[in-house]
């Protein structure tokens, strides 16, 4: 695989922020005994080095009632080396698509002999897991996981964890293309491997995201994407001084992280999830307010931002409004402690003019739940290493 | 890689055409020391197996005034150990459009350090050299080669040929994903590694054909291909004596062979090129005529066909209506020294009721240009090698 060398990096306190690195070419074939004289602006990442990185990787995809056939690409897309995490808050009554999903993953594992876990969100010894350890902000008044991607994911990361992976990636179960899954896995893996700290997030451009209506057209920029960057760009200039477009991914659903970046940052809910992970970063390593972590901030957090080849195309759900997406991300924004009036302006008159607020309204705040170092990893751990077997889609042991 | 086994395989004369073999995991890790229990019904196929194929192949792109995004795009996706050669018949004047696809070729070649062909399909070096072989059936009236895809992938075999690869694969340059156009490489190199004669064939069948028209519908087989595979197996079935589905790809343009199955075999001009190569396949060594050529009959040839995980979206022309695609490749299948009146009735049928042809009609026999083989390919080998270089995309050495 070739990509782009980092051609620019803006520094924010202890974070370094990578400008987009452009995926060139996906398979670069064999190592070369003599590397051939290569262009400073491009990194070649070796097979083994990518299958290294990605044996070291947990996959979670986080599901909800997906086509089935899409969910089985997806899975198939997953590079072998990486261990798939399956998390699905699907129906279980009338047609129970939980089982089907199983199903699926069962085959699938049965035949490409390879480990996947499968666990459902209301599942409940993971809600018992949850609550010995004391992470009682996933849970719901019911007891169980609350709904959510949000959720499923920080629940999925703490599985990732107790299973000892180093790093673990996102890649949604609504992609109808395999090969732009395998894609990101790579991404990730080629990012980790880039990264000089331990604390590295990894966060995908796509190039294009087609759209269908009446033929094809390839978007660049979303709506939502393109407003959510502006502010959380004006944000960071209002703090160093110098204005800056360096965020580009402010709404990265594929994305990617090492555990122990992970487990020290807090976690939104809903839509603000993947916004509010950079909000959080900037919140505790900016150098702005007191640095979250020590050693974390000896280290410095690394983002990197990396543009697929493949264009992202996704299933349409209809349904999702320009508000739902837009101001759950806008909301992390404008309530962090680095916001200033300026960037709330901005927010407020972009979230009026869209017609998503009233004059004199402001959005919410996200609900936020504590970093998953504040718990105790080793009762959760305890409570679910014994039921993991029940989770592994591959029957019989390899 | 993981790939179905062939689970069954049926025999006409001295060719074995395989059943259809579904990918089932695009990218199936690192080899192991110690190999798992496989499942029987499942090849493995590993990346130094797959990367060894790769680097005895060209991929050929055959390309007409294709939008460049989607041209490179095709580019980037083609394994790094395949050479890579490019056949144009864009338009030179005013626009130079074959200049842009160079320029653009060269840029890919130089940032990813890898080798590349680019030829003008009216190139008069080409022509020149033709003409000196003797291959006066791919050469029109001006003396240059004809237009058409057909003969641009018969001039570009020729120049694998003189190259010393050992296998040549087609994929079309309107592919909207990178990641597809990957899989279809790798499935031509597990396909080679499956095979046991040397006189090979991988066909792809995709596993679903997006359209585009509101909103998505994933159709598995188009109607073209449908009436053709149709036709074909009864072609076969009439000989055999019992009914056979096999023939599922009878119009695949992604497809690939060995040199020596492709410099045996006579093409056909336009959109009969694919069929004609199974019908003459089926001719020359299905037993039924003399052989074409006892080495290969002795060894058999072997016909894989093979589903891939990706579904294939490319860029709609409109403009291509039914029977431009349909009339040529049946008319292959009708003039056949093998076709029967049952056959032939089914075939007259078919255009009959869609309108292609009215009654009494039948459709025409394509053009036919004799064997690679038949020409002498040291002349063309010698006007050629000395213009290499001018082919070229990469500029400085490797």
């Amino acid at each position: 695989m070739r990509i782009e060398s980092p051609r620019y990096t803006e520094r924010f306190g202890s974070v370094r922020i990578n400008d987009v690195q452009e995926v060139l070419e996906l398979d670069s074939g064999r190592a070369r005994e003599l590397p051939l004289h290569e262009n400073i602006a491009v990194l070649k990442f070796e097979e083994d080095v990518i299958k290294e990185y990605e044996g070291k990787m947990a996959i979670v995809i986080p599901t909800k009632d997906e086509k089935l056939k899409l969910f089985e690409g997806v899975v198939s897309g997953v590079p072998h080396e990486c261990l798939i995490i399956v998390v699905s808050n699907s129906q279980r009554k009338r047609v129970d698509r939980f089982r089907m999903e199983q199903d699926a993953l069962r085959q699938f594992c049965h035949f490409t002999r390879r480990r996947a876990l499968i666990i459902h969100q209301k599942d409940p010894v993971l809600a018992q897991a949850l609550a010995e350890a004391g992470y009682d902000d996933l849970l719901g008044e019911d007891g169980f996981v609350r709904d959510g991607k949000a959720e499923g994911m920080v629940a999925a990361m703490l599985v990732a964890m107790i299973i000892k992976k180093d790093f673990v990636g996102f890649i949604d179960a609504d992609n109808y293309f395999p090969g732009a899954v395998w894609e990101y896995a790579r991404c990730y893996a080629a990012g980790f491997s880039m990264a000089r700290s331990p604390y590295a997030m990894i966060r995908i451009l796509w190039r294009y995201k087609p759209k269908v209506s009446a033929g094809m057209f390839f978007k660049k920029w979303g709506r939502v994407s393109e407003i959510t960057n502006r502010c959380m760009n004006s944000l960071i200039s209002s703090k160093t001084g110098f204005e800056t477009g360096i965020i580009k991914t402010g709404n990265a659903g594929e994305h990617a992280m090492s555990l122990r970046l992970a487990e020290i940052l807090p976690y939104a809910s809903g839509y603000a999830v993947e916004p509010q992970e950079l909000v959080s970063i900037f919140e505790g390593f900016g150098g702005v307010l007191p640095m979250a972590q020590p050693t974390a901030a000896r280290h410095g957090v690394e983002i990197f931002q990396i543009e697929t080849r493949n264009p992202h195309l996704h299933e349409e759900k209809g349904g999702e409004h320009l508000e739902e997406m837009l101001l759950p991300g806008l909301g992390a924004i404008y309530h962090s402690p680095l916001c200033e009036e300026e960037t709330r302006q901005m927010i407020r008159e972009e979230l009026l003019q869209r017609h998503v607020i009233k004059a004199g309204e402001e959005p919410l705040p996200p609900h936020i739940s504590e970093p998953p170092k504040k718990i105790d990893i080793q009762k959760f751990a305890k409570v679910m290493k014994e039921h993991l077997p029940l989770y592994s889609a591959l029957e019989d042991k390899l």
